[in-house]
């Protein structure tokens, strides 16, 4: 058999990108990125209708670009014939949810509806159905659900219901007109292969899906509007697709538009965060991966389904078939340290930073990096934008301990990269407390990429060893992966993803290992941290609530 | 009578200042300052005999050559007759403490003793002696002496018998060569009149003298070490002096030296704190000032005695003759804002306060004055430089707590200078709980002067209006009201303190009123700023003595 390849495209916040990779090795030979030219529609629609406060919407339309200038344009770079690409798969920002029509045409173009904004694909950020979030919360804990827990306890305001009730609420008409309620992710697949499918990752962690269990009930529904009661019979009713099963192949119309063979194998849809575990050659239970950005996002898979207080969710089939995904978070962590470069670098800095060609985080990088641990005496709490896991509350805020008058930037710095490190190591242990192992830590991320200090040091807190993604385009290749699965053995790929993981995956020689004295001596500020850890966010003083509210306030 | 004069002298760390002002109504005529040839000697002796860590001596020629320069010149500035003069006032640091012979020569001129560190003046910064100081409130608080409660359960390290205890550890010699032990202040008002005496405010504040019950016993400074049984009677043995009251005339040779009329009173030395509260008009009990620079010095004087956890001292006649003077410190508060000064603004505010010619601080004010109490939501403890009252616990650090991704430097600049205020109020709390009332407050120092906002902020929370210095040279003011009081109504001065000080003393008109809504708010961010006090300095959460163990392992 000639060598095989596969294509995997990951659509983002505000641009797509396709890789091509060879369907054994996972070794890339093109990629292309496509910039969506409406980006986010967060002030107006696209005819000028306003947009309130909060709201966060895309156009359909910039998605379908992507499919017809990076497809082509990897095609042609890498000089492979269509006749040797097996299969393509895509991943998306989730949850990005939009009502469709039957025949697969988005609300928002339908006419009529054109300046609704709530039939236009909401974006994971459109955060304006808070309201609702917090109401469905409140109806869940009152009605003793149980799937709230598999949730820690708190569904999101970015999350499906959420987004689908406000839709009632605010138009029944744009509600009535939907024939689906889908995920971004699967309305890009259906218009590649044709067929309407709902991947077992964004309905189990966004649209509050049990393998076994299924939705909630209709009753639960009921008791949000009446008019919901039937929601899940009425707007979800197409199939649940398996990660990296094939749903089905390129269709005419699709390979005319991007130069691939129809029939081409197309993956279930898939999302950013969750897809990118098998482009580190993660290949089992307990090994988490931390994708590592402005936030991060802990995920791994595990033979064991417990509910662990403060995760994001467990889904069955959720990363990986056979195997429980989890999923937890930290909301702030490449943030804090953005904040810090805009608040509190004094001058003094910047310009010797300059003087070496350094930009600022890395000149106070490499200031944190020649100090010890513990050397500067402080502790901080990393919550300057709340808690998610494993406190999951956003009203906490940030805190350090132990300034004195000779405390100096970099030591404040370096006490905000501990602090992120001892958030990371705090829900690693609620996991484990919780009988849910984690054996091995991978990371990728921009900061995994570029802050060796940072990566250092959360080895040394969590005291195991740090594998780094080798790949730059971690989610576009976790896409390519589970298209050569999709596309099966038979054909040139694999026949189950941890195989595929395996071969394909990829992370650098560089591995951070534990430094023992290091270790020995962040378990001593870690224990500092858990204390007031659990005294500002437990209840002992809530005093960052009561500030939080009197600055609200003046809002 | 033609009207009448008196000088008040400020020996100050690095100069001293002298000013004439009108006997009667404290009117400033001319103002002449001298620097110090030898500064502080605090690397090696003018000879070059190396200093140790944490030394810092004066050399007692400088004192001198201030009379011999400020005099003359404020004298010709001000075209005022010696004639009338009547009296001269001086003040000084302290504790700076020497060995003198009984001719009233310093030790350090006595030949074979000019290379003896320990033979000169150590001044009131001179912090090698702290492992005396330890071992002597570690005697004190075993042999339960009851003293100790009169200073806030804690001698200095920069008080009087720490220092002559580590002479007599280090060199016996000069000890044994030493006639007295005296203050700075005190040989300086010997030299100028001729008679050596001991004012009440050093003894009591810095000697552990109290007017009725003496010194410690010989028993305790056996204790300490058996050669320092007779300490007392040995090296203290020359007259204690009331404040205010005439200890002598100049004499022939000062006269000659100074143009002043031989015989013109000389009024008790002072301390250059204390001697402030008249400057102001302070004329009777409860009126607190507080002298804020870098450090903060409280200071009133109170009908009743009172032992007060955290206070620095109850001494009676200690600031005015015939009530019990109090003083209380917060140590580190210009240092807050200096050191956020150096270490935290961001280059983007220099170059907004460089564009309209402020100062950083001076720019940060400006922010800071834009914001209400509790907008930031930030609350901090003011323990940069650990806590002087009501906690005395130097080993306490600094923390701040409610920052998020849109705190802004000035945000956390405010909640610095709020949080001095806090540790105010907490002071001024302390007080009224244990009997001793406060019922005013008047600022002097640098801070009062320069920054409207500090003083707006310091009203609203302690909800009292504030009363600012009317002069820039309050101590030296201070020392010619007392100087007036010397020379008594008689010859065109006072016979007290307490009329000479509401006649002489001066405030600003501006006063500082607490403003209602804001005292509101700080009452209840105040309530936040006690919780974390007590939770962090009273035993709950120990972090910060940890860290700061762990920190100093480093060192």
């Amino acid at each position: 058999m000639s060598r095989k390849y596969t294509i995997g495209i990951d659509f983002g916040t505000l641009s797509g990108r396709a890789i091509i990779v060879d369907a054994k090795t996972g070794d890339e030979f093109a990629d292309h990125e496509y910039v969506y030219p409406h980006a986010v529609l967060d002030e107006r629609l696209p005819d000028g209708t306003p947009l309130g406060v909060d709201w966060a919407l895309q156009h359909p339309g910039d998605w379908l670009e992507v499919y017809y200038n990076t497809v082509p344009a990897v095609l042609k770079e890498s000089g492979v014939s269509p006749e040797d690409v097996i299969g393509v798969g895509i991943d998306f920002t989730a949850c990005t949810f939009m009502p469709v029509k039957r025949d697969g045409t988005p609300l928002c173009f339908v006419p009529g509806f054109e300046s609704n904004p709530n039939a236009w694909p909401k974006l994971w950020k459109h955060h304006a159905a808070q309201d609702k979030a917090n109401a469905l919360n409140h109806a869940a804990h009152s009605r003793k659900e149980d799937w709230i827990n598999r949730y820690g306890g708190k569904i999101s305001s970015e999350w499906e219901v959420p987004k689908a009730w406000e839709v009632l609420s605010q138009s029944p008409e744009a509600y009535a007109a939907a024939d689906y309620f889908m995920e971004g992710a699967d309305w890009i697949v259906w218009m590649l292969c044709g067929n309407p499918t709902r991947n077992t990752c964004t309905a189990g962690y966004k649209g509050i899906w049990h393998k076994r269990r299924g939705y909630p009930s209709p009753e639960f529904f009921a008791a949000l509007d009446g008019r919901m009661k039937n929601y899940v019979a009425e707007k979800l009713d197409y199939p649940i697709a398996q990660l990296g099963s094939r749903v089905g192949g390129v269709t005419k119309k699709m390979a005319e538009k991007t130069g691939l063979k129809e029939g081409t194998a197309v993956a279930a849809g898939n999302v950013d965060a969750h897809v990118a575990v098998p482009a580190l050659g993660i290949d089992g239970p307990g090994k988490m991966l931390a994708i590592m950005g402005t936030s991060t996002c802990h995920i791994f898979v595990s033979n064991e389904e417990r509910d662990v207080p403060g995760m994001c969710g467990v889904v069955e089939d959720g990363v990986y078939p056979g195997y429980y995904g989890y999923e937890a978070g930290q909301s702030c962590v490449g943030d804090h340290f953005a904040w810090f470069r805009e608040n509190c670098i004094p001058a003094e800095y910047i310009e010797k930073a300059n003087a070496e060609g350094l930009k600022p985080l890395a000149y106070l990088d490499k200031k944190a990096a020649g100090l010890k641990p513990g050397e500067s005496g402080l502790v901080a709490l990393d919550w300057w934008n709340g808690n998610r896991s494993v406190l999951v509350d956003v009203d906490l805020t940030g805190t350090m301990v132990g300034m004195s008058l000779s405390t100096k930037p970099e030591e404040m710095y370096r006490a905000l990269l501990e602090a992120t490190a001892y958030g990371t190591r705090k829900l690693i242990e609620q996991f484990r407390e919780y009988g849910v192992p984690v054996n091995e830590f991978y990371a990728s991320g921009g900061l995994s990429q570029k802050s060796p200090v940072t990566m250092q040091i959360y080895a040394d807190v969590i005291k195991m060893p740090i594998k780094i993604a080798g790949s730059k385009h971690g989610p576009a290749l976790g896409s390519a992966i589970f298209a050569s699965v999709a596309a099966g053995s038979a054909n040139g790929g694999y026949d189950d993803i941890l195989t595929a993981a395996k071969a394909m995956g990829k992370i650098k020689d560089v591995i951070y290992e534990p430094i023992p004295e290091n270790a020995a001596m962040y378990d001593k500020l870690y224990a500092e941290y858990v204390i007031l850890h659990d005294y500002f966010g437990r209840g002992a003083n809530d005093v960052m609530k009561r500030l939080k509210n009197i600055k609200k306030s003046f809002k």
